[in-house]
């Protein structure tokens, strides 16, 4: 028994190395009016334009390729019905084998087409009646795949890391970096990059308000599990955060914000009408916190992470469009 | 007299020189998607991301900041209810003078505050009763204002033409440039330089289908006039090219591509959904003619010029939300 930290800079370093080439390093976008907006130095790591459209593959494509070679060959699998089905597709692809993914049956066409346009199989399973935990690791053991969970693993958490960590190598010192939170992948991930490379950061996690899952737990200092949330953010649906990733957050997060579905539809229109870049619900809720007043003292220089921009036209205009 | 072309690539080159620092040199965006529907390597130079939303600032502040200083301490005027409205507001203020911007009545409230709010003054005039040439002429005049024109003007072309030389500067040989035209001053000054740092490479204006008073004027060998377009492609419901840019764009155009509404309306959606970027219906319609099959061969390397971003939401879900 150790008390190391499960994922340190230097794994976060390590997924770099192993992504570079593969990933996109992804442009930091400055603003004057957004700068103007908020009061500060404004830096956005856009995550948006990212392959598959989100910080995802980044942790998909560091676990995936670590595999060992006979494990490899025989495939991988994963559950999601939205960008880490895409970033797992992508990475099978691209280490030449073959993808499996766990898919509600209600999951909209567009993404099990865009999942399916990658090469992966999709496999579907009744949401109401089925738990994608046990029904994926069971998929995974039956036909002999190596599962790739969405957050709770030290390779996924250490990929999704490098995003903050590029994002620092590019502007230097941050007083903040505020986060998107759903399982908490992406700010463990960012949190262990960011505090051991610029240990004055004050490191802020975003919430949709009716999923403050890891706001409650932080605070009971222990994981408590909320009802499924309803919300446009829907990466962030999650209802209880991750072992692993909650052990990290518990250490490294500074602060957690919330943010509403109207304050996140906000951001998502003047991202747009503004910045000129297409950010999905789930993308934009830490842009959102910035702009609604929900952080409360904004430092100098703040990074931001815009985690994803997968959004169809039709879905933006229902959101966006009045 | 003289025989020498009216804006040269050193003319350009100067252009460059005057706007640097304070216009963006904006990115060059790839997509691996978007090489494999077109299926050449695609490079879009994003003037969506210029200050303003568009191309325009460039020749704007190329143009003002060239003006004699008695002169600029007097202030400068414009006619546009487009880009070109924001962009000479924006220059004035950045040359610490007045702007007074001349637009019609009944151009939306959205384009009047955003013109407003870089400091210029707005003066209206009623669209079907006045001719804006006279009239702005006649306000300049009586206030002792310098006019920057929208396209007819050497340095307001060679400013414009700026865009093309940073994308050939950037990424070396290209086969083709596709650019959209509407008075022609964006193609004018981006022939010029195209023509002159890369000989081989092919010019192809677009036009909206309805707006294509430019294809019909280079087929005639002469300016030709047509009613004011119908299109969703404002920036290019020009119904006659400029003169200057006329006599420009038949030496160094080589083909005219036109585009339908709905062309350009699936161009913008998939810069949305794939690209994760806004364009303008305008700013599209190089994009559109690519994706559409309307230019017949397409070499191997291609540059477009994506020219604005000007959109706001409700309006992109009118167009395209459905």
């Amino acid at each position: 028994m150790t008390n190391s930290p499960p994922v340190t800079l230097d794994d976060v370093r390590d997924a770099a190395a192993q992504i570079k080439g593969v990933a996109h390093r992804t442009p930091v976008l400055r603003s004057r009016t957004l700068d103007a907006l908020v009061g500060a130095e404004v830096f956005l790591k856009c995550e948006n334009f990212q392959r598959v459209g989100a910080f995802k593959f980044r942790g998909a494509y560091n676990t995936a390729s670590r595999l060992a070679p006979e494990q490899a060959v025989k495939g991988i699998a994963a559950y999601s019905s939205g960008n880490h089905a895409q970033a797992v597709a992508l990475a099978a692809r691209e280490l030449g084998t073959t993808a499996v993914i766990l898919m509600p049956q209600d999951t909209p066409r567009s993404k099990m087409d865009a999942t399916a346009g990658y090469g992966a199989e999709i496999v579907t399973y009744d949401r109401y009646n089925g738990d994608r935990v046990a029904i994926g690791e069971a998929l995974a053991a039956d036909r002999g795949l190596a599962l790739i969970p969405p957050y709770e693993h030290p390779h996924v958490i250490a990929g999704q890391g490098t995003a903050a960590l590029e994002l620092i190598e590019e502007v230097g010192h941050l007083d903040a970096l505020v986060v998107p939170v759903g399982g908490g992948g992406l700010i463990a991930g960012s949190a262990t990059a960011a505090k051991a490379l610029d240990t004055g950061i004050h490191v802020i996690g975003v919430e949709p308000e009716a999923g403050d899952d890891t706001k409650r737990s932080l605070e009971a200092g222990r994981r408590v599990s909320i009802p499924v949330p309803r919300t446009i953010a829907d990466g962030q649906a999650a209802g209880i955060p991750g072992e692993l990733t909650f052990s990290i957050n518990q250490r490294l997060v500074d602060e957690i914000a919330l943010v509403t579905d109207d304050q996140i539809r906000e951001a998502m229109r003047m991202a747009f009408e503004r910045l000129k870049i297409v950010i999905e619900p789930s993308g934009a809720t830490a842009l959102a916190a910035l702009l609604s007043g929900r952080i409360h003292r904004i430092p100098a220089r703040v990074g931001v992470i815009i985690s994803g921009g997968n959004i169809d036209a039709r879905r933006f205009a229902e959101l966006c469009g009045t």
